[in-house]
């Protein structure tokens, strides 16, 4: 494969080095940088954790006086305000005498969003945005809801058989996806803030929900949606501490057996005061936390309300090629009231099919998610 | 796209030419022949109906004296035996002095199965097959198990939800697939010989079964399953015309409503005399009457039934990119009792994945088919 050398070229590479760091920037975006000077890579920079150097600092750092002329390859809109300290990815820029700049996508948060390319350009430095834009903006989509709602953004997850069901009629599921599907689920918990499941699926497997890869990896926050406080104090994420975790109930919740979980070093909040948890609460109250993007591991109940109550931004549903029947007793991926028509169907959109191993991956974005009509 | 002429170019032009006779040859494969002198084309044939001539003789006779010394390549090993006032293809291609025979696949049928390669052979022609085996097989999969079992080969299809569902708690279910997966579905109608459903399908929607396509198309055999006779004497099956009808039924069922059905032009066949259709027995019947491809558009009972059976050769499942729910209320594409264990599931084997517009097509065959294992 010969790579053709050109604005892409760079644009993808600062893409690349910014998907590297998904995951690992809390509720940063994830930036990517190369800076170029006279057919010459004299600088490569990444955002790689929050409180730390922007990927612009970074790239500068290492171009040191070579910056002066060059071109700075950015995948988001440069930095035009002050955070903490640190004076503005602008200011670095300007000062680094850099004569172009050239931006995959604008900073959506309302504090940049077009107010870093002016600072450049009335500084006279050369500013373009747009080249491979949508990219930037995938790569960032968690970010991009949480830096204008305070919400996290959520993806729902699931495997199922060709028939719908996610376990057998006997509650065994080992395993429905393959192996390939697994990895590529455990790359989702990395680049989440956190994961959520219902406590049917923790009674039921007493899972650890944290990220296995071949390579360490980062762990989500744990959180369980637990009306009645049916966790037991030895489940394994409470007991294991190889994350922190997150119970989610009502007032109405037994206040002994809270206070025995906090205790055991679980945060337990408080969501509305009906008989469930108020889900739409619930993810207030995490953004609040800035749990920016949680994975959705549910069963099909709790996949079904969270869907219901258009909390959910993404779809990503694994389907593996197998039937196991079991009429209603087998459990569903998706368990909801639903509708009368099919044309009121939620559809997912921008739909994409993508193949792990023998399993296929169905990736959309479900049309009644709020804020759907305005994003897009 | 520029081509390069090659074996496997003349190869895949005789397959492209037997594939457009996919549907029209009743109980016979479908088979392409080029023959090919010095460069040129000097003939182009195809086996389009039963009964009239195949592909090598069509091919021949527009070559004429040209074959004498030209390359012929046959998607289907040549015949050897004598049909009817025929003489076989391999004396054809003897006659006319072919020099050289490149096959792509073997014939199953116990009557040829080699036999023409060894005629042409002791002939003095050069004989090569294996080019292209397997599209080969794959477009003659009906003929190659009718020919060795006289049963139909049945292809499973359904169109579901993402949560598997085949239309909404209410019954609703127009539209579940887009239109491009409805072309599909079409163009299977009109390479089967059967179409079969369930009486529950015929009175929920008194489907007419025919092939509704762009241009016109051959209407498969209706096959209705109807253990009791329900079926109305007013079903558009019935009364339309359109392609034959057979109702399959079974010993205890009405005789007056049997000779009505009778009356207006419907066959009604008795599979065993238990409660319900005895479907191993209805597959037997059927294929005595050469119906050698039957495809399964049943609901999920029926199809349910039939996986079960091990009677489904083939499965084509069409996903759309939505979610309807209804829970238990919203009917499924396949029910049936199902398995303990999730590594007991059937498995589709050989799996392929299409899109057709934004709809998926997963297509493979069952792991639990009858004769899977001496196939595989």
């Amino acid at each position: 494969m010969s790579a053709i050398m050109n604005d892409e070229f760079y644009m993808k590479l600062a893409l690349q080095m910014a998907e590297s760091a998904s995951g690992q920037t809390s509720v940063n975006p994830v930036v990517g940088c190369v800076i170029v000077k006279e057919g010459r890579v004299v600088g490569l920079g990444a955002h790689l954790k929050r409180g730390e150097g922007h990927a612009e600092v970074n790239a500068l750092r290492m171009a040191g006086a070579e910056a002066e002329g060059a071109t700075a390859y950015v995948t988001l809109e440069p930095c035009s305000h002050y955070r903490k300290m640190t004076p503005p990815c602008c200011d670095r820029l300007i000062e680094a005498k850099v004569a172009r700049v050239i931006i995959a996508a604008l900073d959506p948060n309302p504090q940049v969003a077009g107010n870093g390319v002016t600072r450049l350009r009335e500084a006279g430095i050369e500013v373009s945005h747009g080249l491979l834009e949508h990219q930037s903006l995938a790569m960032n989509e968690a970010y991009n809801k949480y830096i204008l709602t305070r919400l996290p953004y959520v993806t729902l997850k699931s495997a199922s058989t060709l028939d719908g069901k996610v376990a057998a009629r006997t509650g065994d599921s080992r395993w429905i996806s393959g192996a390939v599907s697994r990895q590529a689920v455990h790359t989702m918990r990395h680049r989440n803030a956190g994961i959520m499941i219902g406590i049917g699926t923790l009674l039921a497997d007493d899972p650890q929900l944290t990220t296995r890869l071949e390579v360490p990896a980062l762990h989500p926050t744990r959180i369980i949606v637990d009306s009645k406080l049916r966790i037991p104090l030895d489940a394994r994420v409470v007991t294991d501490g190889e994350a922190p975790t997150i119970v989610l109930t009502t007032a109405s919740a037994d206040p002994d057996k809270r206070q025995a979980l906090q205790a055991a070093g679980v945060e337990v909040i408080e969501c509305g005061d009906g008989p469930n948890v108020d889900l739409a609460e619930a993810m207030r109250l995490l953004g609040e936390r800035e749990i920016s993007s949680i994975l959705l591991e549910g069963g099909g109940r709790l996949n079904g309300s969270m869907l219901e109550a258009g909390l959910v931004d993404k779809i990503a549903l694994f389907i593996a090629p197998k039937l196991i029947g079991g009429g209603a007793a087998a459990p569903a991926a998706f368990e909801f009231g639903g509708f009368d028509k099919m044309a009121d169907a939620i559809i997912l959109e921008a739909v994409k099919y993508e193949q792990h191993g023998d399993d296929m991956a169905i990736v959309g974005y479900p049309s009644n998610r709020r804020g759907a009509a305005e994003r897009s």
